[in-house]
């Protein structure tokens, strides 16, 4: 963990460092995905069937093995707690209302010119939703991916999931059955984002391919990015908390450890403008660490890339923030919304003492994918923006062209495109 | 051209074709491209005026002699004919009426479960504008990639330019004056994309680059990509022409044709239900390749990608039309708000026999960056939402933490992430 104080002549180099420092450290395995990319292309399903005995560990029967059937989705949610479906389902509902009220509206704009401008939005035709398999396999994801999608009006939604061994992890076909996900396959890797990309004999092909995956699945996504479109590729995950010294260190030191938690790359920091808050939190964290199950991941991750900044006054936090422009924000001051307000760039933002971002993780109602790597300086988070698309449309009278038709001739003969003055000037009569 | 009729047996398999043909071969420049970006991150400005001077042909002074000054703009803008201000004035203020009624809003929900949630959208702090410069720099260009980052709210714009031979062209000085781009450089190639993503001594670095370019700029955006944000890579330009025989042949020929000119592998695609009309207007394709400036373009184009599809009626146009989801959409049909209702997507479509694409080129409004190669089925054209972030705000009292809290540790619990769970229980007292 590193210790900066603005008031040290250091702390510009410092946090230089920290804010530069790669925290991912991603295998070159670009042949080997386009080898697989290739093999999809060439075989379609008989690839994938070849890929997936190779990579998972299990030979399916056929093609039509590969999907889900909706007695497997029935029989999987009969063996979950009642309590934990209907967590899943609260944390569906909300998730839904919240990207509900992003929906935006179509324009149209007549003009006094005589011509009416537009703009439309409509969802996109079919989504590939990757969903890691095995042990990283989070059915809150399920969610925050798909339901967008749905909330958006996709009106085909198409699921893998790799199933080690042949295995599914039950809670993450009830997220997708919540989700209204039914297109459910059990392939992962590289081969599943190039049969979703190209399509084979049972696999149509998707429109955009969106969910987190390892790297051969991400250099996939960016191999097949063109033919589809894709998400961003997600890098560690990271907490700013900017806190003051009337929290409590336990609550902090606990926020900080759930984004430790998550891998040994992730990024918690403090900023504050106590030293003894930040030695209580200090001890805090250490105290936590004797006790939590996923001690060694969080522990070298606050050992590697944890810190602590103490701060002159809360200015200086939040132009520190801006400057690391966090996925995660977390505002533990008095007046949490006048400080965001401060905060230039942020993922997303959680504001007062009652507020841990890991409620932002499950339940809260927007979305946990989030730009990460101070890319929010120029990113957001996944939304319903991520499944529509814009067409604008121009409609001209006779006169709405004669008012306007000129002043475009100019500029195209100034550009040398005579035929695109000659398409408006030919109309003017 | 390529003519094809749905009635025929084989129009499956030719229209797949049509969908199929990769029309850029792109040079491979990736190694050429990491060096020079490893030039600029090593040694920064010295790096870009020897760059300049190699790829360029001119020695600028200093890294200085990099900026153009007021006065350079000023002397310009006086060389300029003053209806060509007045047109390049009337398009940006329509640019900027169009763009300003597509900003979006913030929102504030308050949640009857005593949390409020919000989404605040953001503009980008620094964008570069990349300008192609020579025989393809194009003023119109400058507006529609400026002007939706100024309507955004995005403090500073950095343009670059390449000067060959030192010379830049005046109309897009003047267009980056309208559109209040103070900070211009007369620098180009990979080696002005590396100084905006990374920054020298004399220029500070940006958030996002957009703009169109070479294949060293294309390829020079893909590789910052992640420590900037970049638009799309734009593809060679497209236009579906539906239209009836009610239509002067020769309109129609022009408009395709100011497709055309583009580029040699831009391509312009007639869709109509008579065969009449189709030879007519093939007929007046030829006519007008016999007078027009840039005819060895334009008929290349046509003879390589151009192509004419008879139907059968209308909903068979427009289901083509989706599948190819071209950039530019003209629907020269008596009813062409229905007729767009029906293709699923577009990058920008023009209603009516009034309404040349190319009109959308320069003075109608919307923007005239648009997705190509059918990415239209995934992407949208350039706006204000390339130049906003979001941050999601979740601000939770102690009766709304533990109203949704118990769902939140039920999950985190399931996936195995017990410090998220800790961090809400604990305060659940």
């Amino acid at each position: 963990m590193t210790r900066l104080d603005t008031r040290d002549p250091g702390f510009a180099a410092g946090f230089a460092a920290l804010l530069d420092t790669a925290r991912e450290t991603t295998a070159r395995v670009d042949a080997a995905v386009a080898g697989i990319i290739g093999e999809i292309r060439a075989e379609g399903d008989a690839a994938l069937l070849r890929l997936t005995a190779r990579f998972d560990g299990w030979q399916p029967a056929g093609a039509a093995a590969l999907r889900v059937t909706p007695e497997e989705i029935e029989a999987a949610l009969a063996g979950i707690a009642p309590e934990l479906l209907a967590a899943l389902d609260l944390a569906a509902t909300r998730i839904e209302q919240f990207h509900r009220a992003q929906m935006p509206r179509d324009l149209e704009l007549p003009d006094p010119a005589g011509l009416t401008l537009g703009l439309r939005w409509t969802p996109l035709d079919a989504v590939g939703l990757y969903v890691p398999g095995g042990k990283a396999a989070y059915p809150s994801s399920v969610l925050m991916n798909a339901l967008p999608a749905r909330v958006a009006g996709v009106g085909r939604i198409a699921m893998a999931v790799p199933a080690p061994g042949g295995q599914l992890n039950p809670l993450v076909l009830a997220a997708a059955r919540r989700a209204g996900v039914a297109e459910v396959y059990r392939i992962g890797g590289a081969q599943a984002v190039a049969a979703l990309a190209w399509g084979t004999a049972t696999i149509a092909p998707v429109d955009r391919i969106v969910g987190p995956g390892n790297a051969y699945v991400a250099e996939a996504k960016r191999q097949v990015f063109g033919r589809v479109g894709i998400d961003s590729i997600a890098g560690p995950s990271e907490v700013v908390v900017i806190a003051d010294a009337s929290n409590d260190p336990r609550h902090v030191a606990v926020d900080l450890l759930a984004q430790a938690e998550h891998d040994e790359a992730a990024q918690a920091i403090l900023i504050t403008d106590s030293a003894g808050f930040a030695d209580a939190v200090a001890a805090a964290v250490a105290a936590e660490l004797e006790s939590l199950p996923r001690a060694a991941i969080a522990g070298e991750s606050w050992r590697r890339h944890g810190a602590i900044i103490l701060v002159r006054d809360w200015e200086e936090a939040f132009g520190l923030a801006s400057r690391l422009a966090p996925e995660h924000l977390q505002l533990m001051l008095p007046e949490p919304r006048a400080a965001m307000a401060r905060v230039r760039h942020a993922g997303a933002a959680f504001l007062g003492r009652y507020c841990p971002e890991a409620i932002g993780d499950y339940v809260a109602g927007p979305n946990h994918v989030l730009p990460t790597g101070r890319t929010a300086r120029f990113a957001s988070g996944l939304s319903v923006f991520d499944f529509l698309k814009r067409t604008t449309w121009v409609e001209a009278s006779p006169a709405g062209l004669a008012a306007i038709g000129p002043a475009a001739v100019a500029l195209a003969e100034a550009e040398g495109l005579q035929a695109h003055g000659r398409s408006v000037a030919l109309r003017l009569g």
